[in-house]
């Protein structure tokens, strides 16, 4: 076998011919299905607005916080990489030319990454670059980029279409207005469907910052007077309700751990006036924040929103690097997350809720096939999400399929979840999840632990039917 | 290669060709060793009366709660399954038959799954069943079975002597009369070694339902008077011996956490008194229960029983599943396992022991490397617990050997373990064991670590040395 | 293909014809690169006085304590294997005949282990013996290893030189005067560059044994006069600069948990001070330990030694074994560590700091991936520590780069480590990385995640470029 020829035409796939032929022809059948990306951090406004993507410097590496990190890591200023208030990479051709020099003079870091993975493939697909990005060549890679971004079938309305995207679902401010999502769903030149998710962290846990000026807002923008727990309550229903009319499916929770708690109302109602004062003691803002995660399930029972739980990471490691630049710039790190005996409260009151999806991810493989895969294994309401974060590629995909499937199959899961904040990504991450998962069940095929036909049935509910079930879309 | 045929004639071995080669001698040398199998739950009196089993749906379904918890997490009722006391799937063919219906209408939910294979693998080397069970073809598939079941090679006793089982442990109470182990070493047509295990649980830790008249029956049992400590000491001494006089090999501690403690006898009897008097803190009930693990071990000093630990589950997680079908119906969910603390106060008394044998089972497979063995790989009494529960698997029992293999090699560990209530599927899970077991072994081989003659010795004693030396057989 | 031959040619390659022909390719290209060794355990002495081995057992056995605790499993005393006060292996031929009879005896223990493979790699390519080592040839081969140990080319600087080691550190203590670093850099027929390390554990740590009369000497042989905080301090950085000096690149921590804490000098001179007259509370100790590696990584910024931080170990588990026959006698044991909360105040005050670097080591592999690799790719101080004791295996290997490859690249490592004792195993332990390594990026060479030129590049990175970036050599 001529190995250049075996890497143009099938990346991922096993290099093993017996399953490699296998694999083949399970990813040619599912290659081609439309996409369906229930998660994710694309900005509504730059589907909304559709206008062209300013350059190749804000489009690969300021959407892009696993490559910042770690040119951060090998020495360079977030600053020189358009982060911070004071840079404008957006604007700046300059500033934006030298980030991308940096990007490409320090390529070699990003290889073997899943950045790495998906920016080559990006750069082949979408621009036909099969050069390796280096020194030499930065300065005419930005040219061909540049040029290539201008044309109409590059705007964002064109690629949702050429991506044959059938569900995105963006990440969204509960007392946001959602005119993004409105404008999109009455725009008559674009069909795709695009939908808000409730995203509540910072209302929900006393320990967030501005926790109680938050909260006013919420209560504010439901129409209600007064910081009371029943307002509080009322205006998170409220917001989710506007939410459900705007066509959300699911609210999302990042959490440090998925404590739940089963509480009183008396108590909370007690716990929040103590957490709006500010007198509240560390613990017991801890055990308010468990009992507002419990009461999201309530509310989820009701409304009928998937509950998702992004749980063990450790946000904003460095406080200066926050300071300086704000969240989201690459030290969020993870830790150890525990599952069996924090969900249990929540799961004794409504884990088997006909109304209940609850879809657990974790950044703590350990608990994938320790705790969330026999928790979905026996719970209605419990999905298995997929690997996220950090372990969103090759490898950490194939041990994922590896720990999970022997527990619970293939039908406890949520799909695959892109959970992108980089537009162009999104293919690239789709098709790597459909060959990792096509390879794994060749193996299987192989070892006579599935037969073709019952691998070629998965293959496929892996794209469709099983996120289509899991988010109930 | 044509894959069919790969299919049908090496179900699990590797892939690769060269590898293939190997582990096909390999296997071929052990596939038809006896089977050795020292610790499950097959119930005694099943051997005992040797009655046919009642039909597909009691043998498949009821007796497999890896299989009911599937069933249930995609909506039906453990009731529909047979479970809970109204239910009588012995009796009722009405209900039966539809159980049998849901489990086929639902067979990919099983796709990938241990339960998936083994049911597969005993369809067919059983009952030369080779369709996927179907939602057409369930009821014919039912009769298939049940018509079988009726055939005098399908008792008991005569799959017993198919099977080529040379040992067998069943699992027991301890104030258990062991009547049906009396009743199968004397019955004159059954010559296979049937022996019980000790179980003390629910007499150990405080903090088990009951406790208190656990203990009080326990006394009785042994015919002592007076809910003494020193009564309760000799009376699990007393039972312990009445299992070994009946054949026993080991006694069997399934715990939380595998938490020791070297307490005094005055304080533990000053804390046993408060357990049986209900005064006792939860904190001190811990201690306690961490002192007669403790003290379990020096009996098996003494009396010579194998001492197996299975920790890390949180059992009964579901208070209301518990409450409405009982335990063991899908809801012991595993936790994280701590070895190294918890059990130096018991290594640093009798680690060393040379009448000790300490197997350690863990569902936390971080622990595999990380505690178990390195523990074994010093302490005499330490042994490496198989793959268990929901790591009884073929990818999970492949990361076991990559796991511990190069810390403590082959010698350290417990050999299979099938763990199994499911009688008729003990030898498909011993048969999965020498697949993993000869695939890793023939990579070791092709990749010069091991030579074919030392892989051809290993995998060998990996099926009768391994498993006789640890559970002193 | 002969199954003979591939054992032959290509030990530890991958099987699969087509990763093959790349990883022989890449390995091909870096076998002959000189070998960096910045940590391990090598005593100075023996190459400084350039003595013959004394034989076999000493060799095979008295140095390698992976060796002595298997045999210790399985029943035979560390007396026998040459441990403990009164057993001079050295001198005393019929010892060391015997402790290599029982290891060739029960050679089969050590297959499949990392010791197993070492030692056969060392006997086939330092001896030229291919047998298997056996009750029956165990003193034949006794003769011939100890014949050849006689002969001028085995002399450790002869060995030094053929091993082709560019760069080779030991670990020393604060206090010692590193006079066989001296008479080896002074040697004229010496030309390896051979440096101390810095290891102050002992001197940090108020729990360490004989912590107070430890802290007297330290500030005694730096010549100041009073046990006080400020000349505890200033010891230690008095003994850093000797180290430097005599050619010292880092400071080794060895620390069951890698806890941190800023505490003023205030405070941290009155624990001083409760510490040194013993009456200071178990969780202040901690405290000042955490601080202590919190004022070491201060130091580091300093002085520039490198500090590498080895966590997750608890030493000593079996009290009876360390009073019979010391520490290193295999029965340290690892447990969980916690990298992400614990060195958190350490990374918020230096973690980007020009000139700290922060090599973590782990034994816990679950956190590669979930915190080391994430750290690694954001703070410019950390490096990732290679496998290391029981992980320092092939499969281990291949997991450590498939779990952190895909997050932090290739470029955020510290480079292979052999942290042996064990002199003639250096070249095997560092051609085993470099198989592994090169078997990797094969993988992802035919799997189009690499190209083949970037591979090739990032092979022979792996062995030079990074560990000198790391260690700043």
């Amino acid at each position: 076998m001529n190995t250049s020829e075996s890497m143009a035409s099938n990346p991922l796939l096993p290099s093993d011919v017996a399953v490699l032929r296998v694999a083949e022809q399970l990813y040619e059948s599912v290659a081609k299905l439309p996409i369906i990306s229930p998660h994710g951090h694309v900005d509504p406004q730059v589907l909304a607005t559709n206008q062209p993507f300013a350059n190749p410097a804000q489009l690969f590496i300021y959407f892009d916080h696993y490559v910042t990190r770690l040119l951060h890591a090998q020495g360079f200023s977030l600053a020189q990489l358009g982060k911070g208030a004071a840079a404008n990479l957006h604007q700046d051709e300059t500033l934006a030319r030298e980030a991308w020099q940096i990007l490409c003079n320090n390529w070699h870091l990003l290889a073997g990454t899943a950045s790495g993975y998906w920016l080559t493939r990006e750069l082949e697909t979408l621009f036909g670059i099969s050069q390796t990005p280096s020194q030499e060549n930065a300065q005419e890679l930005y040219r061909i980029i540049d040029g290539q971004l201008k044309e109409p079938r590059m705007l964002p309305q064109a690629l949702f279409a050429s991506f044959n995207i059938e569900f995105l679902a963006t990440t969204d401010e509960p007392i946001d207005d959602l005119r993004w999502h409105q404008q999109l769903a009455a725009d008559p030149n674009f069909a795709g469907r695009v939908v808000p998710t409730f995203r509540p962290d910072r209302y929900l846990d006393p320990r967030a910052a501005n926790w109680a000026e938050n909260v006013e807002s919420l209560i504010s923008v439901a129409g209600l007077t007064g910081t009371t727990y029943s307002n509080y309550i009322a205006a998170l229903e409220n917001r989710r309700a506007y939410f459900v009319v705007n066509g959300a499916v699911s609210a999302d929770h990042g959490v440090e751990e998925p404590y739940t708690v089963d509480m009183s109302q008396d108590r909370a109602s007690e716990l929040f006036a103590q957490a709006i004062s500010g007198s509240i003691l560390a613990t017991d803002a801890r055990e308010f924040a468990g009992h507002m995660l419990l009461e999201s399930a309530r509310m989820s029972c009701q409304d009928g929103l998937v509950m998702t739980v992004h749980a063990g990471v450790l946000r904003n490691h460095s406080s200066q690097t926050l300071a300086n630049f704000g969240p989201d710039t690459g030290h969020d790190i993870p830790t150890t997350a525990e599952f069996t005996r924090n969900l249990r409260p929540l799961l004794e009151k409504f884990g088997n809720h006909p109304n209940l999806h609850l879809i657990l991810f974790s950044l703590d493989e350990t608990t994938w096939n320790r705790e969330v895969a026999p928790l979905a294994g026996f719970y209605r309401s419990v999905f298995i999400g997929a690997p996220w974060w950090f372990l969103d590629s090759p490898d950490s995909a194939m041990r994922f399929r590896e720990k999970v499937t022997e527990i619970a199959g293939f039908y406890r899961g949520s799909g695959f979840i892109d959970d992108t904040r980089a537009f162009l990504s999104i293919p690239v991450r789709h098709d790597m999840a459909r060959r990792v998962d096509c390879s794994y069940l060749a193996r299987l095929v192989v070892q006579s632990r599935l037969t073709l036909e019952q691998a070629q049935q998965i293959a496929a509910d892996l794209v469709v039917a099983v996120p289509k079930k899991a988010f109930k879309l």
